[in-house]
């Protein structure tokens, strides 16, 4: 099949059609119009096969992967998003993966209101890039840029499923089977807290979306922002599954270094705490308070008041650590 | 070396910065302003090692391609380039590599004062994938569609040289050493056309960027405008070196076939020749007039006013032409 077949047939016929896209796919660029007052957010992502997501994966999950990452980059700018470009390489054309691959990135696209407007389709090992772009107010963005010394840190939902499933299917740890679908779920198609991201606009003072591990993010914030943070490691948002596979400890060390989450991790001034909390309660989503930010520049954690050494760092990608 | 710190010793310290973008790279998103109205153009390209360039290519050239390629589309659309996001994909982080490949990027992003908003490092096999944005005016973007029966057609430049040089370099041409030098500079570092694109936005009624060789290119235009057009072969801008290589007949075929040219395939209606003419002049770009656009949805070439059979096609990436 020729390219440009392939781009045509499965990337040209999507739903969504949104009315500041002024051509779409299928000339040299794509326009899109300017919003007034608001700023455009730009992030891109790439997942390779093997390294990002196992080579065994379902094209649909790879595909919704593909975008969710993306939109949770937006979501961790307090940014709505409002157009993606795919560009994906593939060993070859099978067209019932390429259709798979399209419903997984069509669904989220659908939800979301998000446009595809462009990409390419090119030939190699497998991977896929996505720029995505959003809209977000002027001077209401939420960069990781402004988290204060006292301000409290928060997190978006449950830690470490993600990297207990990468895990199970690396063959590392054993999962019960009753646990398998759940957690698979959570690896395969982590849901982007979009909502969740533009109800913080006007309450968090930084926030960062976990891709690489609770530490490795918050090192993120605490760098751009120059302070220190305490997690107080009883407060994790563990979830049963991981407790019971692993025990409390090993369960705590996974939530502070897996990746894959997607979650929002973010910090509040006491001030706003309130109005934060009963904003993300009217999104629908769980919150809680896991650590305070102070002035010493350093990470440090505390288990039943007493300190503790952490022993993990997140996932880098050179690090030999998930190839 | 751990990921972040590629990222931020390669492409943090850029030259470019632009006024329009709010926060650049190193946070989850880039925010760019947008500008009143202009239309905001979107092109995404990806470059494989071994697909869209041989495999010993140099660094340096590898940089400049990646962004070339998309400044050609953004030029093809009449818009100016403003920003860029690079996702690279390497086997490794060797050092010395990565700063050739910068300088080809930032050499260009200077050249046209485009801004790196930012991209992802990941391992794996070796290729690029650029986003590219340019602003045009409102109404003032050329697309493909716009051609009409009785216009004229254009391509700046000369065609060719970079299919031949591609050939040399696999072995299967044979090219005099006091050429080579030439012909590998057209391959490895194209010119994208942006300035005469911007011209064009006046006088052109559609326009595309050779990339996958001149028939292929014009079938597009042809499609998406729903026109014929008739290529008068005698007029093709074919260098002296392709027509001393290969002899006349062979040097059109590769002219017509060969991709890589990014060169600007235009066409311009009896009353905007003149124009055109002038303010590409103006503009330092060469053009040639190579043939007419007619109803019958066909494309024909006439060599000596007699037709000839077109025996070439463009390069596809799924056609095994140049794996």
């Amino acid at each position: 099949m020729k390219e440009f077949d392939v781009i045509k047939r499965f990337f040209s016929e999507q739903a969504v059609k949104r009315k500041d896209v002024s051509l779409g796919i299928g000339d040299d660029c794509a326009l899109i119009m300017p919003h007034e007052r608001q700023h455009i957010a730009v992030t891109t992502d790439t997942l390779v096969a093997g390294v990002h997501f196992p080579l065994q994966t379902e094209a649909r999950a790879i595909g919704h992967k593909s975008v969710a990452v993306s939109l949770s980059d937006l979501a961790a700018m307090g940014a709505e998003p409002s157009w993606i470009s795919l560009a994906i390489t593939l060993p070859d054309t099978d067209e019932t993966w390429l259709s798979e691959f399209c419903a997984g990135v069509f669904e989220l696209c659908e939800y979301y209101n998000v446009q595809l407007i462009g990409g390419d389709t090119t030939q190699g090992p497998l991977s896929i890039t996505v720029t995505a772009q959003g809209l977000v107010p002027f001077d209401k963005h939420v960069s990781r840029a402004g988290a204060k010394a006292g301000d409290w840190l928060y997190v978006t939902g449950e830690l470490g499923d993600a990297a207990l499933a990468l895990r199970h299917v690396q063959g590392k740890i054993i999962v019960e089977d009753i646990y398998k679908a759940q957690i698979m779920t959570k690896l395969d198609y982590p849901k982007p807290r979009v909502l969740a991201g533009q109800s913080l606009r006007e309450y968090a003072s930084s926030a960062i979306d976990l891709s690489d591990g609770l530490i490795s993010d918050l090192e993120h914030i605490c760098k751009a922002s120059g302070v220190g943070a305490n997690v107080v490691l009883d407060d994790l948002p563990i979830s049963n599954i991981l407790r019971d596979t692993l025990g409390p400890e090993k369960a705590v060390e996974l939530a502070l270094s897996g990746g894959d989450d997607y979650e929002l991790l973010f910090t509040v001034s006491e001030d706003n705490k309130v109005g934060m909390e009963t904003a993300l309660a009217h999104s629908g989503t769980a919150v809680t308070c896991i650590g305070q930010l102070n002035g010493s520049e350093k990470i440090t954690t505390t288990l039943d008041s007493k300190p503790v050494p952490i022993t993990t760092s997140g996932f880098e990608h050179f690090s030999h650590d998930r190839k």
